[in-house]
């Protein structure tokens, strides 16, 4: 039996697991980057990856600890049951993730001698261990007959109207908060990150980037309440 | 970081790599099995997976052991060296099989203890070992832009006609080959099992299920010479 070893290691916005999207396509402005160290995989491995726009990256759920045989889909509110296999919950036998991401560019950094993947349509945790990239081949990784997806609700899932408070919007300038920051917070508040089965008008907090971003949901509208340099 | 431990094997007819379909779904009346102990994997750890129809198998390619940066593509005739990221090659840093498949039906063995999950689309080499089962999800596996796939033409490759010679029918007789065995050999030669750089009128031998086959391909016709009992 070969072993498996990581490769490299992801680098997203996602610092915590909370917030991190379940549809990541639904969060494709979202950019990150995949760093290979190049004494474990030379530049020639990459050759040609660049023709493609969307890999396949495998990688380890390591936040994930507890393996039960059923987990509680988000999907389902929360209080309803499924078999870990007909999931993908993090929670699972072997702590294998499957991520279909767009391949955006690749380059070979000389400073840190590491391979950089620009991605995007991420759904994995900062530092996320990485075992594989694969090219997403439609012959390989197209169903032949239309697709049956059970208990799992495939529509895609309604997006919200995301509002900066004045407090917020004044904070922006304050801690000079890009643009492209902005989009990003934009794209992951407007799929409401909030478990399914919380429902309150409460505030949460959500860790991106080097930001704390307070929000809270009223009548389908996210409104994010404030923004800080985060400590965590 | 978690370790990863095989859950199970694969059953396939494929008993040697030579002929394992590169386009699996072209050979999808071939049908497979994931046995999976029930002893690592409780049966409650498959509910619900019955409603869905595709699975993702992530396996361990445990007979390909050289480890290069570039490989040589079959699709490119064998000649022409891509890096290994940019395949889905069986020799790679780790050894990570990644394989969509129809899945047809599950069930516990009482006897055995194990669950059996009948599948088919298989392009695996019999005794894979298996580290996970996910079910296909489109929102989570489809390329949310036109894909471009590089230095692959993946148009569907064409299939072949397939003749069974008259020394290849009497021995259907005599073996007492079934339907379903002759449309599962049917299925793989008519996608030419042949290395690409090989296109010489010779004949190859083919080992599938309990059968050795002797076929060759002429005017892109698949001729079946011989089928016997296979000793390996």
């Amino acid at each position: 039996m070969s072993s498996i070893t990581p490769i490299g290691i992801v680098r997203t916005p996602f610092k915590e697991k909370f917030g991190i999207p379940k549809q990541p396509h639904l969060a494709n402005e979202v950019q990150a980057t995949i760093e290979i160290a190049t004494a474990i995989c030379a530049p020639e491995s990459f050759e040609q990856l660049e023709g493609f726009n969307f890999i396949w990256l495998l990688g380890c759920f390591h936040l994930a600890e507890s393996k039960s045989t059923k987990v509680r889909p988000p999907k389902l509110g929360g209080n309803e049951k499924v078999g870990v296999f007909a999931t993908r919950s993090p929670f699972r036998p072997n702590p294998l993730s499957l991520s279909l991401v767009k391949l955006i560019s690749i380059h070979h950094d000389e400073a840190s001698k590491k391979m950089i993947l620009t991605i995007s349509g991420i759904d994995l945790v900062n530092e996320t261990p990485v075992f594989d990239i694969k090219p997403y081949i439609p012959s390989h990784d197209t169903p032949w007959e239309p697709v049956k997806t059970g208990w799992v609700e495939d529509s895609s899932d309604k997006t919200y109207e995301v509002i900066w408070s004045d407090e917020a919007k004044s904070k922006v300038k304050e801690l000079e908060v890009t643009t492209d920051q902005q989009k990003m917070i934009n794209s992951i508040l407007k799929i409401d990150p909030r478990p399914a089965y919380h429902n309150s008008h409460k505030s949460y907090f959500i860790v991106l980037d080097q930001f704390d971003i307070e929000f809270t949901v009223q009548n389908h509208q996210v409104i994010i309440l404030n923004i800080k340099n985060s400590t965590r």
